[in-house]
């Protein structure tokens, strides 16, 4: 999952444009951010000139349907996003002179579910008139997405006094799967960072946090059947994350509709693994002898195969979520070829020497033991290039270069498929980059309406070779958000000139509310800039 | 000051290495952290395996020579940084069993300089040994860039017990001038990140900060002979220095032996000047009418110069430098063609069409004016390029590309000179950028020795067109590092393989002191990590 060629071209032309002279141009042009617009685009949006007027201290949610935990902590967060985010505490008394609007109805008619769940409903109905502000919803994720967006429309006059304009939306999204996903592996990032950066999310309406929790370089996640993987695999003892510290964050993103899925990604990526799990990762050979070195997991070993029964069978029961990412991308086979044990298993098998069908004897047995403790998965795309059955639930993610060939090739097959080739946000470069995010369209391949149909969404994907706690949640937004239009707002949505004020006030909404969310168009300000504390 | 060709290309030749194949090679590859290694390296460092220990209560700075108010604050900040930053406060009590090192005797020789200024005596050397440790200068400031050295080599052991390696360390820069741009026009910065970047600068031993203060976008300068000029040129009235500030921001950089040195660049870049100063700037023709755009100052009125002589004079009294940066980059010359009086002044003056003679006569003003006011000047390089004849002592900054060729040519008329134009930080690039910085000699052009020593140092530069109070630290650091080595340390000092552990080092030594430093190296860790408040 890394690293396409099409990116790196696509950021030298931007390059030359700008040394040839474009450059100054840009400068000096300032993008003026939009006043109570939303972001993502709904569905549907029309407001009218009528403005109602909001005192904070008399304006109250109310459920007037379902509720459940998920709704009444969305009604305290969305309290003081709106109305006193880092400020004071709000006072409320009856007596103080109400607006013109002093509540919205929050009406969801199914009885809340307790996680959010691939294909969740999160439609919503909201209007706001002279008779009042209604939000009418079929599920609590309905509800939640709708908040968020009464919450930008709101804006702020005075201390106490807010307005909103008459407004009728009807809203849903266009794909399932709206995801991001956090690397931990190559740099640590602390629970607080994940928190801040799932509360993000939630302001643009992602619902799955992509956890790639460990990889090559380090093994945080703690395992209560096998505690040494992190003792000896992480970083060091302060860089793992423990059992209460996972719960408390799948139950921070639970609470803002947020799926967790987190990414135990195999054969390959796994030299943290080896570190604890003895005879798990193959050996390499030189001349004969093992050099010391060690390749993906050696597949001719039973052992291994017992090693991950036990390993997921834990997996399953700590993650709440149907699905879990096996990786299965980037396997080297140079250690496979070098190593006679395993040259022995190929030919008993009779896979003469392609090691693409090791790699996929890997893959099946792999997934069989996955679906054997009723998970879904989701893979990378080499693991259907390499030809290995997956079950028809499987979701397929596309990351290479290439991706229209590859969407038609993985649909064509009949799987569920997420691109993420083309929403590496690591991969930065000067100025300007996020009208190439935007500009993405996951319908962009040759395709039957059915096959198009298989798109469930897409991710956006932060790697954390150069980023930790310093800068991941600064270089992360507001770029993920133009993902979370793409993936959410209609298909014609798609003008990043018309956008661009929107995600300016996207921008700066996201500073008022405490994020590092970085400058993306040039010159300009914020309202209310981020701060920091005084040096000491 | 902007933009060079150059630079881009080469991040694309970075971009082509990557998807040749390379990458994969390097994103496992982590440098590993030296262990009480300085940076930027000293002229000659020497340390024995001798290990002497401290007890924090239980240390002390003594002052042993010359001492003032500088030196004091030194000894305040530097107990903090080393032994208790963000920590408890220490308790110093004489009772405490003491370590084998109790104090670093700080000698300086000369009464200390109130500010620092262009040739400032930096030197120091360093000795910690047996009989105790020693700091010789003659200026307070070689003691300030001592005292940071001394406090790179401490390390912590246990809550109270810290050591440090005998060592011998003769110090002092290879050039006089080590700047760090920020441009606070494109984007606002809050003085508490002004300040947190002037710690982070000393403790790399920086001694310039170049604050472009004003530009085109905004003006937040707060003028007391122009109020007006931040009242209408500055984005909103909470996006200014007022003078208090100002004052504040000085004294910061004082204190850490940092000079600061203003650019109120013209007459191009000047747009926010003209939003309140009536014709100070050139009006715009089109079909021989004012077509309501405006362009640079207009060189053909004489109250131009009159304001001119007026605003600087304020300058020079706000600003005790020596040097205000005059800018001059960058004048177009189309709205000066179009506007028929400033044709009927080139006339009168015989300047044909020869437009780099116009912008020549307005600097030479300019530079009158500046010069009547005591202050020596700095100025971008195309002042000199257009032909004006400037003060002997005038610092001239090379900016653009092809800056070998500048540096011979500007050199040879007998200039000093500066050069930034390798050094844009805000120039970014996927993955690890830094050694382009670091390979940049400014000694690399064809020059009799006299012009080399011509050469006084350079400057990096942050431009602000992507950069706020969100990004702007996690950006700049520890990149900006990386010239602070190249301006300190010895020109052999050049390896940046060699240089990479020490780097990683400084960067986690950064993040303990609590600046956000962003990875260079890839992937990896610290022992302790950047960390923010729990989200409310």
């Amino acid at each position: 999952m890394a690293r396409t060629f099409a990116l790196f071209h696509f950021a030298c032309i931007v390059g030359l444009v700008f040394s040839n002279g474009e450059y100054r141009e840009r400068e000096t042009v300032s993008v003026t951010a939009s006043n109570g617009m939303p972001w993502p685009m709904p569905q549907q949006y029309s407001s009218t000139s009528d403005t109602f007027t909001i005192n904070r201290n008399a304006f109250k949610f109310r459920a007037t349907g379902q509720s459940c935990d998920i709704l009444s902590s969305a009604f305290f967060r969305y309290q003081t996003i709106i109305f006193g985010f880092r400020e004071e505490v709000l006072k409320f008394h009856p007596k103080f002179k109400a607006g013109s609007l002093t509540e919205l109805d929050v009406n969801v008619k199914n009885k809340c579910d307790q996680y959010p769940y691939l294909g969740m409903d999160e439609s919503y109905n909201l209007t706001i008139s002279s008779s009042g502000a209604t939000l009418n919803s079929n599920s609590v994720w309905g509800a939640l997405r709708g908040i968020e967006t009464f919450s930008q429309l709101v804006l702020q006059r005075s201390k106490d006094m807010f307005t909103v304009n008459g407004t009728t939306i009807v809203d849903y999204p266009r794909f399932q799967h709206r995801g991001l996903l956090l690397d931990t592996s190559r740099h640590f990032l602390d629970v607080s960072i994940i928190k801040q950066n799932l509360l993000a999310m939630s302001q643009s309406k992602f619902n799955v946090f992509h956890w790639h929790i460990v990889d090559d370089q380090s093994f945080p996640y703690t395992s209560n059947n096998f505690p040494d993987m992190a003792t000896m695999g992480a970083y060091d003892s302060k860089h793992i994350y423990t059992q209460d510290q996972i719960a408390e964050i799948i139950e921070f993103a639970r609470i803002l509709g947020i799926r967790v899925i987190p990414e135990f990604d195999s054969p390959g990526h796994s030299q943290s693994w080896g570190k604890s799990i003895k005879d798990l990762l193959t050996k390499c050979y030189s001349s004969g002898k093992p050099n010391g070195q060690y390749g993906p997991i050696d597949p001719s070993l039973e052992t291994s195969y017992g090693f991950l029964s036990k390993f997921f069978a834990e997996i399953a029961k700590v993650f709440p979520d149907h699905y879990v990412h096996l990786g299965g991308d980037e396997v080297n086979f140079d250690c496979w070829k070098s190593n006679p044990n395993i040259t022995a298993f190929m030919k008993q098998k009779d896979f003469g020497t392609d090691y693409a069908k090791l790699e996929e004897y890997y893959m099946q047995r792999l997934l069989e033991i996955v679906s054997g403790v009723k998970k879904g998965y989701m893979i990378w795309q080499e693991v259907v290039d390499n030809g290995a059955k997956v079950r028809p639930d499987t979701v397929v993610e596309v990351w290479k270069g290439g991706y229209q060939n590859e969407m038609s090739k993985i649909t064509s097959l009949g799987y569920k498929t997420l691109l993420s080739s083309c929403w590496y946000l690591n991969y930065i470069s000067y100025g300007s980059d996020w009208p190439k995010y935007y500009n993405c369209e996951p319908y962009n391949f040759n395709g039957t309406a059915e096959q198009k149909k298989l798109v469930i969404g897409g991710e956006t994907c932060m790697w954390g070779e150069y980023v930790d706690n310093t800068n991941v949640l600064s270089r992360t937004w507001p770029r993920a958000s133009v993902v979370a239009e793409r993936l959410w707002s209609a298909q014609n949505v798609k003008d990043a000139n018309a956008a661009a004020p929107r995600l300016e006030e996207h921008r700066c909404r996201m500073i008022k509310r405490g994020f590092p969310a970085e400058a993306v168009n040039g010159p300009g300000y914020c309202f209310q800039e981020y701060s920091i504390h005084e040096p000491v």
